[in-house]
Parts: C-alpha cells; sequence; structure tokens
C-alpha cells in the first residue's frame, strides 16, 4: 500500500498542460492497487485518478486496459473512464511512466463482505461479462494454466520453506489441474482479480469496480471461481455457503451457467486458487530489501485449495439447479 | 510515504455515525505526513482528512494542536480545521488510534520552491506568528536544544557509520550550541516543521499549512531558521542568497524581526539544522526490518551545518537593513 512513482508540482502542471481540466486543485497519493502509483487529483473539472504504470504492467497491454474501460463503461458498466487530453490522447508519460488520468468513482471497497455484498458482487460480476461480450481485443490470460509450472519454477525448490510439504501438493496439483482443465467454455472478457479492494459499495449497492489490470479473454466462469476465492471464505479459513450461494445466484440473475461451466467449477476455483498460491509465494520468497509493501501471505490459498480437493460439484459452493 | 493503520469500511461506518457528515461517498489512504495515518473521505457534506495518530505523537498533546488549528483557522489562517461530532467532540477513536477529521485543504506542495514561493512562504508564517500571539495554551518545544545530547545518545556512538568524524562534529556543535544559545527571544506558537511538504500553493500564492504535530511555543524566530534549511538550500547543498532574501522580506511585510532575533539568527539556523539531522541520524540508525517508509538522510543536515558555521551575520541569509 505505497506510492512508488513521486510526480513533482512541476512534472504534474507539464502534463495536465495538454488536457483541458482546469486548475489543480489538489493532488494526492493514495494507497490504492498495488502494481501502480495512484493519485487522487482534484482539478476545477472535478475529481480524477491519475495512475502511473510501474514495471509489472507491460506498456503493450495498456491500450486493451484502456479501450475495454471505455468499451464497459459506455455499456453501463461503473468503471474509471480514461480521459483524453487534446490530442486525443489517453495515454501520455509523467515521471519517466506511462500515464493514465482516468475518472474518480465514489464507494468505499468492504473488508469482509456480507451475503448481500456477495449477491450484489456476483451480478456486477455477470454485468461485466455480458458488457465486453461485443469488445473486439482480445489478450490471452498471462496468468492461466500454461504460465504456472513457470511460477512455480521461480519459487526455486523454496516452497517447503513457506509451509511442510508445500512443493509437493504443488506438484500434485499441477499434475492434476493440467489433466482435468476444461477446454472449450464459454469465453469472453473477465476481470480476473476482482479482489474486495476492487469493488466499491454504496450500502449494499456495487457502485464501481476498478483496477483492469489483469483483465483478459478466457473462461468467464473462471472469474467467478476468482472471486468465490477471494469472497466466500471466512477468517478462520471456512468456505461460507451462504456467501457462496448468494454470490452465484447474483451471477445468474443477469447470465445463467451453462452445463460444462457448472461441471467444471471446482476444478477453476482449484485453478485460481493454486493462481493466486504460486504469484504470492513469488512474491513471498522475494521480497526485495527496503520494500514498501507486505506481500500477501500464500497459505491463505493453500489452505482454499484443500477446501477445494474435496468438492465434488458446484452445489457446494451454493449453485441451485 | 505510507498508511499504517487500516481503517475497515465497518469501522469507518461506526466512527462518522457519531457526525453530521452524511453518507460517505469515498475514503482512501493517502501519502501525507510521515508521522500519521491519513484518509481522504468525501461524504455528501463535503471533502474531509481523516488522521489517525499513530504512536509517534502523544496523546496528551492532541489537545492543544486541535485547538490550536481552531484557533488559527477563527484568525483567518488557512489550516486543517477539526471536526466536531454529535457529542462536542473532535477527538475520536477508531482503529485503536487516536482519530480527528479535519477539513480538506486545496493546494499542491512544491518540491522545488521559487523565490516566489519563498517570500509567499516567508509571508504566511509570519501570519501565524501574529495569529498565534493571542492562543492560550502552551507546549514546550520536545526537541529544542534540551533533547539534542539525548537525541546523540540515542545514536549511540554510531554515527561515525553514516559519515567519518560525524560524532566530533556533532559535538563540537552541542558545546558550541550550549554556549551560544540566545536567551529571552519573542516567543509564541511556532509551527516547528514547516517543510515543503506541509505548505499548500495554488499558483504563487499558500492556500494552506498542514501538519501542526511538531506546533509548540518557543522563539519566533527558530521557526523562520527552520524554513530557511528547509526551503533555501540548493539540490547542491549551495544556500541560495535570492530565495533567502525573498522569504526575510515576505516574513518581514508581516511582522519585523527584532535587533536580538536578527543577532540570533546564524545560531538558531544551526540549531535547527542540528535538530534535524539528530532526529534523522536517529531514524537513519534505527530502521525496523519489514519498515514502510525509507528514511531521510541526515547528511543533508550536516552539510547545511557546515555553511552556517561560517556564517557572521543574517545579511548572509538576505536580511537586508
Amino acid at each position: 500500500v505505497a506510492v512508488y512513482t513521486e510526480v513533482s508540482d512541476e512534472e504534474l502542471s507539464a502534463f495536465l498542460a495538454a488536457y483541458d481540466l482546469g486548475q489543480v486543485l489538489a493532488c494526492k497519493g493514495i494507497a490504492e492497487g498495488v502494481e501502480n502509483s495512484n493519485y487522487f487529483l482534484q482539478t476545477s473539472a472535478g475529481s480524477f485518478i491519475l495512475t502511473l504504470y510501474e514495471k509489472r504492467v507491460r506498456e503493450d497491454d495498456l491500450p486493451f486496459f484502456l479501450a475495454l474501460m471505455d468499451h464497459l463503461a459506455a455499456r453501463g458498466l461503473t468503471c474509471p473512464q480514461p480521459v483524453y487530453n487534446r490530442s486525443g490522447n489517453a495515454l501520455g508519460r509523467l515521471a519517466g511512466r506511462p500515464a493514465v488520468i482516468v475518472t474518480f468513482l465514489t464507494g468505499v471497497s468492504v473488508k469482509r463482505p456480507t451475503a448481500r455484498h456477495c449477491q450484489a458482487l456476483g451480478g456486477a460480476l455477470a454485468h461485466l461479462h455480458e458488457a465486453g461480450r461485443d469488445f473486439p481485443m482480445r489478450r490471452p490470460n498471462a496468468l492461466s494454466i500454461e504460465s504456472w509450472p513457470a511460477l512455480f519454477a521461480a519459487a526455486d525448490g523454496q516452497a517447503d520453506k513457506v509451509a511442510p510439504d508445500l512443493g509437493d501438493r504443488i506438484r500434485r496439483e499441477l499434475a492434476f489441474l493440467a489433466a482435468a482443465w476444461p477446454a472449450g467454455l464459454p469465453t469472453g472478457v473477465i476481470h480476473a482479480d476482482l479482489f474486495t479492494d476492487n469493488v466499491f459499495f454504496m450500502g449494499d449497492r456495487v457502485s464501481g469496480l476498478i483496477d483492469f489490470y489483469f483483465a483478459c479473454t478466457d473462461a468467464l466462469a473462471y472469474d467467478l471461481a476468482v472471486c468465490l476465492n477471494a469472497w466466500c471464505f471466512e477468517a478462520d479459513g471456512s468456505f461460507n455457503h451462504t456467501k457462496g450461494q448468494a454470490m452465484i445466484a447474483g451471477y445468474e440473475k443477469v447470465r445463467r451457467l451453462e452445463a460444462d461451466e457448472v461441471a467444471a467449477l471446482p476444478t477453476l476455483c482449484r485453478g485460481s486458487a493454486l493462481r493466486f498460491m504460486l504469484t504470492r509465494l513469488v512474491d513471498w520468497l522475494n521480497v526485495p530489501p527496503g520494500a514498501l509493501v507486505r506481500p500477501k501471505d500464500p497459505i491463505e490459498y493453500d489452505r482454499k485449495l484443500a477446501f477445494h480437493r474435496h468438492v465434488k460439484s458446484a452445489a457446494e459452493y451454493g449453485l441451485v439447479r
């Protein structure tokens, strides 16, 4: 939770000179998003977020992300909208980084979502999938099953330092998923990282989705699996069936899951749990000296995986048929 | 530059229930202030800063700081104003910390102030001193000359690890200041930490002063010495006489320095440079593992001290008589 790149007032003025945003009233680094530097920017034209993309986001991918936010917003989804400068560009450079101004969204993220939040989130996720249907650009999921063996290799045999026998569990999981991973599911735009910090609420209503920098083209049901993992487990590690049921019901009110998606859901949940465990494991083992951000615990996802391994069908997540 | 204490949406709602601030529209941790956790808080009633006081601020001192901000704001100084809840309290508890909501100030801080900025800052500083004249509370300066030997002792003989012979230079400076420190100068409320991050500008005009958590009762001219140190040196370590002259002229337009203050200015500059060197030195030598904030370089102030040691009179800072 930190600002990586500092922007001086002079650099900011030079950058904003290309925009029709009036006078700067305030610009403050905010703790939002782990991958980029974000500033709350207030001008006489309104409130905005200024994002500087740090090295973890590939510059080549930015046109996809920006066009996607434009596309989704045009279809009524509340997400940040890129602001264009007078030359018609949304993407610029500031303090040596690619930089974009997007609209500011109101709402607050919830730390401990209730079943009502989960239901609303399910609906918002399905809306996102529907709104993305006719988005013409494609971006492969760089963190899908093909990438997992390499991520595990990057942990360099040190997994067992984090938890006993973790390395063996990961190996067995990789083998299982390589054999069981579903093909031919309905695909489209997925958010792929819809954790609670990326969803704003006003009361029980979703008021906005943010942080589309993992968005890609992949199985829609995989996105639901990510959300079941991120939203429906309690702090003690147990799966909350009521929340799962609410989320799936919220989703299906907008978009009904197909039979092959229902059948694949337990495998998708295992895969998505492994994906987050692996990236967290690599981060955990590679904290640079003087790091400004504490890495997230990979073991949380080891426990979630243990739950998913015993799930026989989507009914155990709360799907009602 | 970080948020230390995280506030959940539930804790925030419970805290705000005691205020008449309407509905929460946004609440984001911001990178402002090194000592406390600060949130940008937007509600249907307006924009605010929510501050959680971390352990470095003594809870007993908070009534002084809050009353001071009220007092100064009532006299037309643009500074954060504490917001009172329905019970008439400005100070509450949130996430286990003392917490206060203050008004949000517009403006941006400047990284490399120009002479015009320095002149405006000088004027704002003198306004602060004038506005504080009839403030009835007193708070001794906990980081004045009496505290410096103990700070040096806390560096525990390790100063020479930071720069060659630094320990000896500090010892000689302590001895000089103990003999030369002025007494009987005009005293009052001083900010005591008016670095560039604590001053907001709109163009060349000062739009607000923030972060009063070192404010205390001390020699007014010492505050000017802090600002000369913080604002009038260039990145290469040289003192910019034009900026010093502008700052002192800006100050004297509002409050003319008395003869004893003028005579004491070089000594006050040495003392204030030593004060910041010592606190930085202690922080530098005591970075906790996993620290979220990089300490500031004490050597910057070692170089400033070297300059001040050769100053014969306030004219060298730009004072015109």
